[in-house]
Parts: structure tokens; sequence; C-alpha cells
């Protein structure tokens, strides 16, 4: 069911292909664009951080440890492991009594090369701080800890940091918790699969959310949420990362995040509208083309946010000695519902 | 035409899929085996290199400059850029009398981890030398000096030493060079696009040359070829590397080279059977589960080979904490011609 999505050429041949699937939608989840299958079940992965996060605000616990909206959007990252990110998950941390070693999302190197360099560099070795999932695992110590609840086992699927995380997943994409496929994130914790579409609408809700329709507590929460990472790209994501240059590029209009496995959620701020893109065989380089092409033929953002992001849109292939050899480009067309 | 040939599976659901395409053939080209389309027409990449070496065994200039198997594993190789790779490529230009500097490959870190580690914490920084190619490129620089031609413009379609090669590939794969596709590769030498089948053959004729097919000059070559990267299975790829560990596991069985976007050639030692895989999204985590399933349904080598394959033919996903997530699997059919 899944359809072509984008096309990689190289000289005068095509050489890959990526099928994958788009759901474009409302508040109350009706499907307005969509390509191949828009209610394939597929895993949010780190597109489910913004979700993760309405527990951490909601219960009041970002509250009460004074979160700022720059540790909200670590919260909700998928972080380079650049200083900028590390320092302040740290500072974090610290200032909440949570020692780092709590963290237990594992280590892998900064996906920022110039900061991996460095760390390498000064004799240092890649650590937990430095996992792109360390500002989501500090936020779920934070809450763990606001709760009285063990700081062990936080990544367990019946910890009460996770139950009410799920219960917020379930009440946002109104999928009930029973219908949520369960599997386990590259970092540990749990994570959900779900119907495109209703991915999709949760971020339509974080794009405008209403205290008649969520309740006044979640309304609030999505919009703190949505606000800290949309006044904060660069610590969702990082330098030269889709996410970031999305959301500077967007200047208010657009949130956006990416999952591993070729995923991609975004809302459009204030219309009330949210899209998910799964890339079939699961290759980040797919997504974000698909996504701008999706925001330009749905007419979702102004063409001055699209041309700035055309890089992103077309990219140009160039082999290590700098030569053009190709490009990525979309080669789909939207149905219109 | 592409068909399903590997699944990635986390927890109870299949969340991406990668499509592809087969062929098994003999060394008149007749498909034995295949999957999706087996005449489909990709670029051989990397997988391309042991017949780019041809013109330097058949020019007479492995023999001039005395190159060792070792050495000619290398110039057929995507090394990790490990010091065994670096430091030999390094000996040979010497040797040889050319300075490193006129590698045109471009730099890039090692993909040994380690090896770029220790590295960076040297103080040192990627060079063209720790390029995947450089073995490739120092070859190709070998035989320009050989022919006298000039070392600066190696790379170039119409240079002496790319027309050897292109004619060379058109004779081996018995596609005339006008209707080979020219495209660019990430180190900057001309790619061919090529039918897989016909790819494929090629890979057939290394596992068994006919001096009476190829003539004792190319038989010769083929020969000698196909023999060094089998007796060195470490210098054609690396640490952990799949080519590596598959010729190690085949103990002289088998013959195979990885190309980029999810491109595998390989030959059946001795039996006069080449196979070429491509997977269609271009992931190479699906390429390497595609080929042993190919060698285990086609039974082209013994169960014990396979058997020692597992951990590439249906590898187990952990995260970063090292808990398991899931797993990718072939999930295709041979087709019997």
């Amino acid at each position: 069911m899944s359809e072509l999505l984008v096309e990689v050429v190289r000289g005068p041949l095509v050489e890959s292909r990526h099928l994958g699937d788009i759901a474009v939608v409302d508040t109350e989840g009706r499907v307005l664009w969509s390509a191949g299958n828009p209610h394939r079940v597929t895993y949010a992965r780190s597109s489910a951080k913004p979700l993760q996060a309405l527990p951490l605000v909601e219960s009041g616990a970002a509250d009460a440890f004074g979160m700022s909206d720059e540790e909200i959007a670590l919260a909700c990252a998928s972080h380079s492991g650049e200083e900028a990110h590390t320092e302040r998950v740290l500072a974090f941390l610290q200032r909440i009594g949570i020692h780092s070693s709590h963290l237990r999302c594992g280590a892998h190197p900064p996906y920022h090369a110039p900061s991996y360099e460095r760390l390498l560099r000064s004799g240092a070795s890649p650590e937990a701080i430095h996992n792109n999932c360390s500002g989501k695992h500090a936020g779920m110590l934070a809450l763990a800890k606001f709760l009285g609840a063990d700081l062990d086992t936080y990544l367990e699927p019946d910890h009460p940091v996770q139950r009410l995380i799920l219960q917020a997943v379930a009440e946002v994409t109104g999928v009930p918790e029973e219908d949520i496929v369960l599997g386990t994130d590259g970092c540990g914790v749990p994570v959900f699969g779900l119907p495109q579409d209703r991915l999709a609408r949760a971020y339509a809700h974080f794009s405008a959310p209403s205290a008649t329709v969520l309740g006044t507590r979640r309304a609030a929460a999505m919009e703190r949420i949505a606000r800290a990472m949309v006044s904060h790209p660069h610590l969702v994501a990082g330098t030269e990362r889709f996410c970031t240059d999305l959301m500077c590029a967007g200047q208010g209009t657009v949130l956006g995040k990416a999952g591993a496995e070729g995923v991609y959620c975004a809302g459009v701020m204030g219309k009330g509208i949210g899209l998910c893109v799964k890339v079939d065989d699961g290759n980040a380089r797919a997504a974000y083309p698909a996504v701008v092409e999706t925001l330009a033929q749905a007419g979702l953002v102004p063409e001055a946010v699209v041309s700035k992001l055309q890089a992103f849109r077309r990219p140009q292939l160039r082999n290590h000695a700098g030569t053009w050899v190709g490009e990525i480009r979309p080669a789909f067309q939207l149905s219109k519902h």
C-alpha cells in the first residue's frame, strides 16, 4: 500500500527508490491529504517525544523543578550531543539532584561530528549524556522523582512514569491503550505503534490546542511544549539537522520532530493540522524531502518557508571531493480528500 | 518489479521493509535463480572494483611493480581505514614512487570506529588514505604511471586508465561500452550502470575463469584477483565487515564484494556461478541478509558456511543498552529458472 515517495538519482539513472506513506489530518483526525496508506500502523519512535513530555508538564513536575522552555525543548529532543545540549541536560539534572549515572539510555557518539572529534581529542569518551535521548531521559527521571517513584526502573512499561505516558499518548491520539502496539526503543523506553493518521492528529492538537476539546490542563501543557520546541529549534536537534532547520525556516509556523526508521511528524502552528510521514525502508534521507514536499503541495506554509528548505526538499549529492553526482527528489503527488 | 526481500521487526510489528532484486547466473549469463527483476539496471558501485583491477593486472603493471596478493586485494577493497589497510596502501605508493597527495578520492573518517578514535586522539585527521577506496585509487595511479599517462586526471572518463577499465567491464559483462550507463562514484571515478544479471555474470567468470572463453591473459588476471581477495578477506573490507566475514566463513568457496546503495555481488568459487543483489532503497542492512539467504536457498555453499553467517542472515537488534528489541529477517523465496 506504500507508494513511491522519493527517488535517488545518480547521473542519468534512478539508482534507489524510497516508498512510504503520508497522512495529513485535522484535530478530529480527518485525513485531508495522503500518499500511500495514511492509516499505516508504525512506531512513533522519537516523534513521540513531545507526547512523552506531557505528564512531565501536566503533573506539575516541570513547574516544581522550575523547568525553562529550553529544558522542556531538550526533554522533547533527539539532540546532536553538542555542548549546548549536554551542558544544559547536565545542569538540569544537577539542579534537581539526580546524578547523570541514573540515565539508562546507553551511550553513543554525538551525532555532531565536530563535537565527537572534540570529545575524543580531549581524551574523553561518549557517555549517556551524549545519547540523543538524554534530555528525554532527564525529563522522565524528573517526573519519577516528583512522583516519588523509583529512579532505577523508569524504563519499565509498568513504572508510574511510563504508565502516565501511555495514558497521555492514548488520549491525545484517540487510540485506546490496549490497541497501542508496544515495542522497545533504541534508548530502552517503550515505543508506541499507532496508525499514522492518529499520530498526525496528536500533532494537529499540538499546533492548536483547544481547552474545550482537550481540557485546560492538557491544552496548556501542549501549548507550552510546542512553544518550547518552536522557540528553541537548536535544542530539539542541532547543527545542520532537519528538525532545527525546519523550525528555524518556519519562524514559528511549524513544529517538527523526527523519529527513527524514517518517521517524521509535524504540526502547522495555529492551523490545527498535523502530518506524519513514514518511509517504508526506514531511511531518513527520504523523510525530509517528503515532509517539505508535503508542506509545499498542501500549501501548509508560506512559499518563503518552503524556498528556505530547498536543500532538504531536493538534496544535491556530492562525492567526497565535492563534485556533483546526483540528487534526491520527491516523486509523489498527494491525494486531496 | 522489485519484491520484498527483507523485513525489519521491532517487538510485535514489522517496522520497515526492504524491496529489491536478485540475479543468480552462470558464466553464460543464464539466470538460474531470481527475485524481483534480475535484469534491473543499476550501478555496480564498489562491486565493480575487481573488474576495475583487471587492466592493472592484464597490462603487466601489477607485475612490473611487483604487486603482492595483499596489494591486489587492497586495489579491490572498500576498506575500513584500519592501520592494516592504510599502512599497506601507503607503503605501496611509496615503493612505486607516487606521493599519497596524488590520491583524488577525497577524505572521510575510517569506517572502523576504534581506528577513527585513535586517529583523532593522536591529533591527526582523516585524509585520502583513510578513504575506503584508497587502495583502488592507488591501483589506478600505478596503472597510469605504468602507461606513462597523466597522474592528475586519472578520474576522468577519457583518461587511458578509465578507458581500459570501461573496455574490460564491457567485455566481462558482455554489455557493449555504449550501453553501459555512466555516472560518478562517491570517490570520483566513473561508475557503471549494468543489468544485474550481467554484473552477476562477471562474478561467475571470476569464480571459474575459463582460458577458452576469456583468453589466457584475462583468465589468469581474473584468477589472480579472485585468489587475492579470497586469500585476504580482511584487506578487502575489515573488522566486523560483511565482505570479510563472508569470505572468512567461506574458506575459499565464496568471493564477495559490496557496493554502495545496497549492491552486493558474489561468486561461488569453482562453480562458475555469480550473484548480484540490489536493495531498491539502497540500504546495505538488507543486502547482507539477502546474500546469505540466497546462498542458502540456492544451496550454493555448504551448510556449515551458512551457519557461520547467521548473524548476517538474521541480525538481532539491540538498543544502546544492549537489550534485544527486534531483528532483521529475509522474507523472500527465490524463483528457480
